[in-house]
């Protein structure tokens, strides 16, 4: 990397603007919100592709990873949700540390779990509301889950017998369900580089 | 970053390699493992600002970022301090998987639980006794621990009133009471570059 050989230290410790100068980024975190099906993972997946392309360092925190893992020991009642989401936040919080952009890909459908991470994260944290119906959501049905939800195989199944609260006043609303990925892409990426998070100088 | 010009995406999903490539680095664990007081936070700290000051990611992972956030919820018994490494250790994962290098620094005084972690990350895991006796750690006691400790004012407390069982098998062992912190992180740095995580060609 180019720009190590102006890298300084303070006092022998590193700070987290220090590995942000070394990755050429801002640290912060993309927290996508919305039903199952509205594209999140998607989504989250794309802007990691594209953000690497414009070589920029970026980690995706969701179910696939975290469940298998970290949060191996949870369920799926309320309080096991909210415990999942919680330490999601902690994760992405410790990867901003680190001056990594974390996508998060979680339903997150209770305001005030998302308000805690807010609590946590400050201005790292940008929310993006995955605005799709949920008619919408549960046609594609990627996973097949709402079919086992309306079934009666699947309990507190968000949009079906678990409320979402939408974000009042999200940092951006994705209409997903009207916009390809890449159109949902830039627009993400547009608010990176309106933050600081991305160089707004790259030529891709 | 001078390397981004070569990157590669397949299929549009950003796998680990790519984001090592982009770091110039190789994604693994420093797993400290020793008796409170034996230098593990110190040695952490300082290969952290040694390895960026080569222009390596390097994140430590400690109690003081662990046990106020993501494990904020745990106690201090023995099931809640083997939780507090399991997620010490998918933490770390995830971390590897971004392409950075991480320093852990807890007792971790059992081997189930080291071993667990093993099971993970597999050769990923740098397993690092820091070896000092319990003599010259209790003399140091650098929070005072083993004073409450002795006191009867801390219960389960490694080395007093719970055992520590050392690594049969470390991958490397810090003679910490014996060497400085510069010659532990020397020790440290020359694993990291035989072991291909850290380049061999840089000048400093």
């Amino acid at each position: 990397m180019a720009a190590d050989r102006n890298l300084r230290m303070h006092h022998g410790v590193v700070a987290r603007a220090d590995r942000e100068r070394l990755l050429g980024q801002r640290g912060c975190v993309v927290w996508l919100t919305g039903l199952s099906g509205a594209g999140k993972s998607t989504i989250a997946r794309a802007l990691e592709a594209r953000l690497f392309a414009l070589g920029r360092l970026c980690s995706v925190l969701d179910g696939d990873n975290l469940r298998h893992g970290l949060c191996a020991d949870l369920g799926f009642d309320a309080a096991a949700r909210s415990e999942n989401i919680r330490r999601a936040a902690h994760t992405a919080a410790l990867f901003v540390d680190l001056g990594a952009i974390v996508v998060t890909a979680f339903v997150s459908p209770f305001r005030a779990d998302r308000e805690a991470a807010r609590d946590l994260l400050g201005a790292d944290m940008i929310e993006v509301h995955v605005d799709a119906p949920l008619a919408a959501c549960e046609q594609r049905d990627p996973k097949g889950l709402y079919k086992k939800a309306r079934a009666g195989q699947l309990a507190d199944f968000t949009g079906v017998d678990s409320p979402y609260e939408p974000p009042a006043d999200p940092d951006i609303r994705l209409r997903s369900a009207d916009r390809t990925v890449d159109e949902c892409v830039e627009q993400l990426l547009a608010l990176l580089r309106a933050r600081g998070a991305v160089p707004t100088t790259e030529a891709r």
